[in-house]
């Protein structure tokens, strides 16, 4: 496997104290800013409502939260929870993107989760800390893992989402509205291939490099077992898969990997590059936090060649 | 009085069950900053040394605390605690100073405190929670309660500080060096005055406006209280008093006022404007965080004409 695991892991476990974040802390969305890494992280208490929550540190392993979270349900469109940021900052603005998951569902088509639905909500903030809406990529279907690409691509702002069971293009010329006919898929799981069989979806914010976008995503097979692995998308046309390999990078081994809120799970919604290293901060079996790297020439050699 | 509380107050509280803060939290700097108020403030823990906590909020009442302290003793200078913080802005880069309380005593001149001594400390910051040492302003003396100017006057940095029992201006080319040829007193206790006829110090952040710097400080009298009042310095030359009103803004009537770690205590480290309104965070009875505020045109009618 690619990654290297921290040894100080999990670097982030739940507080059983705290109301909030009771069970389980998991999925966070990490961005390297102004010196400092900044995460915004899912949190169940003990109402199994997720809630964000906000941690800053100097070195990506040692982290002081804060005692409340930063982001709540709101109204029926997130009354059940927030789930699985990703921040990505486009000309100064921070764009947080997550999974609203309603009490009530809204939307044109089928009831996507036990008769409740999902929204890919976009949020925008200018500290990190306080965050208004902008609204959903859409509406009434079973759609989430979306990410924003970290600048416009011919004009337009671009996001990854998850069409089940592919990956999918979305394209916007003001982050509110994303025309139908911008939508299409990017790439999908490989029945053939074994650990990404059944369903794949996005990861952290892609990394721009001379040879093409990097997008870390997870998968996972008839076991649901999540693993991690990465391609390369087109610099100028993200729908366009210029290389994939067919192996992963990181699959659950460690027993908080094996064992939690969800077994066998390892699944990423960041992978900030500091000093030419890419952390990937990822949840362990929906319940602690864990951190693994791998320089950016190595992740680089392994898309390309792998 | 012309200070009006808010009805929430105390508005912070030490935590018991916390390490670090679980008896006091008190004398805190306030910054307003990009849409949120930042809160840098003194607690002391079971060990009773100080440390500085860092808190956040959008409203000023309402506040979310970090888990752990962002500033904390690093050696012998600082090894009883880190007090009274001030935190000023200069040309993008934020500015803290607090009183270093060290166990041993390096000082040319006689120990200050106990056998101890104190600094008169600077450290910086660009994103209010990694800090970095500047230097003292002075070393070798009893010398506390400075405050940076937020802008250069005339091409130098100017700090207010305190050479009891008067409050004193300092000027510097470079943040590091204070020479004593620019060091000239202020204003100090007024004998005859009653509640400050003892000992004077500054406040927070030195207001600009058209009339003149406006000023916050504390001053104590026979019976150790401690009240806050403000006065104008002129805008070219501060250490030039415009004017000085004989009564003050703010004395301890709550009981959380009256009783805590030192009874009959309002002492304040804070008072940034937003929207007009000048927000006085101030510690009560060296145990809890209070605010009370006024508008600014109330603020400059008092020290105009009161």
């Amino acid at each position: 496997m690619l990654l290297t695991r921290h040894p100080a892991n999990p670097i982030m476990l739940p507080i059983p104290a705290s109301d909030w974040e009771t069970y389980n802390t998991f999925n966070p969305a990490v961005i390297y800013h102004n010196g400092l890494f900044h995460m915004l992280y899912r949190a169940q208490g003990l109402d199994w409502v997720s809630r964000i929550g906000y941690a800053v540190s100097k070195d990506g392993v040692n982290w002081n939260r804060m005692r409340r979270p930063v982001l709540e349900p709101q109204d029926s469109s997130d009354s059940r929870g927030l789930e699985d940021p990703r921040v990505t900052e486009i000309d100064g603005i921070f764009y947080m993107t997550y999974t609203a998951y309603g009490s009530e569902y809204t939307g044109k088509g089928k009831p996507t989760h036990n008769g409740a639905g999902v929204l890919p909500m976009i949020v925008q903030s200018r500290n990190l800390l306080d965050w208004e809406r902008v609204g959903p990529l859409v509406r009434g279907e079973d759609n989430k893992d979306h990410v924003l690409f970290p600048r416009r691509i011919r004009g337009k702002y671009v996001a990854l989402h998850r069409r089940p069971p592919q990956v999918w293009l979305a394209e916007s010329e003001d982050l509110v509205h994303w025309p139908e006919a911008s939508m299409r898929p990017v790439f999908g799981p490989r029945e053939d291939n074994g650990w990404d069989s059944l369903r794949v979806g996005g990861g952290g914010v892609p990394i721009e490099t001379p040879d093409g976008w990097l997008i870390i995503y997870h998968a996972y097979d008839l076991d649901h077992t999540y693993r991690l692995s990465a391609c390369l998308l087109d610099l100028e046309d993200p729908a366009v898969v210029i290389r994939r390999p067919r192996s992963f990078i990181l699959e659950p081994r460690e027993l908080w990997e094996l064992r939690g809120d969800v077994p066998n799970v390892v699944f990423s919604c960041a992978n900030p590059v500091v000093n030419d290293r890419v952390y990937v901060f990822y949840g362990g079996a929906d319940h602690v936090i864990g951190l693994a790297t791998a320089t950016l020439p190595e992740m680089l050699n392994f898309v390309l060649y792998e």
